[in-house]
């Protein structure tokens, strides 16, 4: 078996572009991914494609892989269109990683997209219920912010974590994210404004939930061999976990942590052969600030309850010993749910190679964390720096 | 890399299932593949799923794939939802080949699902021209019969090919349908009733179209250490070739094949080493009449233009030289969309093992051909069988 390595990664700006279309951003993506490798990067080497998305507003919702596929040139590869709500395109990358792996191809492209803002907003919101458990949550009038925010009553019910730890979340990656100009909402905000603002679903307020996003983003996945032809500093596909559960936040277990992940996780650190302790830096899917909260405590960065206290002692923060969402996070740069996942590892891809704009100090082994819905799914990749010169 | 072998296939009747959801349908489904396997066949031992679905009637469009992996109690395992238009579920079964080819699992779901009647008959026809390309053929109106009367025409047109030829892929189907218990339309009829019926879209009558259908399917992929070990009786993949294209019939350069089937042909005859004339029967894409026509010289089965000629030779009957859609196929078993490709790969198993409706005899090599709305997307599988007490 080879292994597998990202060799190029690109994202296009995230936020509201009313005069782009999914195949356009997607093509920006795609462009910059090219761009990023060594010397750039022939298409014509793409062997086979892995799309996610949810397909929000409903443009194009047979074939969506296809229609952005062929709209950069690939039209003769196969594609695969992925949708796991909100992992669509972490399911995606590891598709892409597996097709390596499985001596498919040499070179294999994992990608996402989604246009979120301009399909008025009382249809957004339909279709974000739509990863929501049909019968007994979106039928029933629950919101994503609601299934969340159960989550978070249950945990400040449980462990004492607060209304600041979540503001908290929103501080640090609102002060990452107004460093990366891909961000959708760029710019600072203080524990007061977090804490303050309008609440969404009790106890969410508005800085507390990650805004609806358009963009893409796109991955480069090859083997060993090519990874070694076109690029001095490939990152290696380290160890790969995936788990999917009951659609229903209602139907599992606990209220105060996402199962999947945690399998996820162990499945990725296991095959990587680390310990949590050995990760330098993560993009977890804070969709919502509890999301992070758990994440940390499902990733095995902390024990359960003990998110808050992470965050209060300062741990994840740029400075700290195990940075989280340097990028800006789904919070701050946005969440455009089939581009997620692979934008997650575009940050990851930067922060291995030293060029991130919250840059940490030289890392070795990174962390990519994507959920699907309110964990019904959910993908846990590592990645490693190579070894100078090495592939 | 281990070899893969289909070591399980079942299906759930196709038609109309008021009292049915797409949860029940596929547990039928599914525990029909289970009890294929020689001996049964625990679920506990599945690792990873992937299932199509395009999704028709928007019950579940996010997680999508869980929904149904949950409700079967594999609420564990990572579950890759695949829709690529009516070719969803072949790529799925791609997926699942390449996940045990890399090691990933020992033993892989593939499979899919589509409720179609009880949308509403404007809503279905919606969602059935999601699959076209948005812009220029569903927003001008273009039905999916419409793209394939275009190819019809066309192909009329250049070949001579004559609406008796359409019927014939009829009468051809409808007669091995009648003997299928699962098949929707399992009734038989006449070169007259075929060409005489109401038309759809000029050329193509009511009987050159297939029906809209509720339907689930599923196939247990195995390793060949597993498949060793649970069945005398496995079948081997031989070959899968995949391939996508431009969504729009009309930005591609032929009305009269579809480039993507015939790439995803040549692929997967390459890996397994045969030649067109190896195969011994055919489950082939039969959403229209004129759709088997044409994979027939796509697939290589005979020269362009010349696929009326092999109806009219009587080749594809069930005593013919390639027996082809035995099941019945799109046009009598049915079509509901995600559940097609892995519905057509449970008859090629069927064949292979010896116990099919329509029995060809003593069959070596078969071959499962999907396509994806009029040619945006394709997938062929070349099975083969084992030698007795082999895997």
């Amino acid at each position: 078996m080879t292994e597998a390595y990202v060799v190029g990664a690109g994202q296009s700006p995230f936020g509201s572009f009313p005069d782009e279309s999914y195949r356009s951003l997607f093509e920006t993506a795609f462009e910059r991914a090219l761009d990023s490798v060594d010397g750039g990067f022939e298409r014509e080497r793409i062997e086979e494609a892995f799309v996610g998305t949810l397909g929000v507003g409903g443009r194009q919702l047979g074939l969506s892989g296809p229609a952005v596929t062929e709209h950069v040139g690939l039209h003769g590869i196969p594609t695969t269109r992925v949708e796991n709500a909100c992992s669509a395109s972490g399911f995606a990358f590891r598709n892409a990683v597996t097709a390596v792996r499985a001596g498919l191809a040499d070179v294999v492209l994992a990608g996402g997209y989604e246009i979120m803002t301009d399909t008025g907003s009382d249809h957004t919101k339909w279709w974000l219920g739509v990863s929501g458990e049909t019968e007994w949550e979106r039928l029933s009038g629950t919101t994503f912010a609601g299934v969340y925010a159960q989550m978070a009553s249950a945990h400040m019910d449980e462990y004492g974590t607060t209304a600041e730890d979540l503001s908290r979340v929103a501080v640090k990656n609102h002060r990452n994210g107004a460093r990366n100009p891909n961000a959708q909402l760029g710019f600072e905000c203080t524990l007061e404004d977090a804490t303050s603002a309008p609440t969404v679903a009790d106890p969410l307020t508005l800085y507390h939930c990650c805004p609806t996003t358009d963009g893409a983003s796109a991955v480069l996945v090859a083997s060993e061999e090519v990874a070694r032809e076109v690029t001095d500093r490939p990152v290696r596909v380290a160890g790969m976990g995936a788990s999917s559960d009951r659609v229903g936040l209602f139907q599992r277990g606990t209220l105060t942590g996402i199962p999947a992940s945690r399998r996820a996780a162990e499945r990725a650190y296991d095959e990587a052969g680390i310990e949590p302790g050995d990760v330098d830096f993560a993009e977890v899917h804070d969709c919502f600030a509890i999301a992070e909260i758990v994440a940390y405590e499902d990733l095995g960065f902390c024990e359960r309850g003990e998110g808050g206290q992470l965050l209060r002692d300062g741990v994840t923060d740029p400075d700290g010993a195990l940075p989280v969402n340097t990028s800006g996070g789904l919070k701050s740069k946005g969440h455009p749910i089939g581009a997620t996942g692979t934008g997650q590892i575009v940050e990851a891809f930067e922060q291995l190679r030293g060029g991130a704009h919250t840059q940490v100090e030289n890392p070795r082994y990174g962390l990519a964390h994507n959920v699907g819905g309110s964990g019904g799914s959910a993908t846990v990749h590592v990645f490693e720096r190579s070894a100078e010169g090495s592939a």
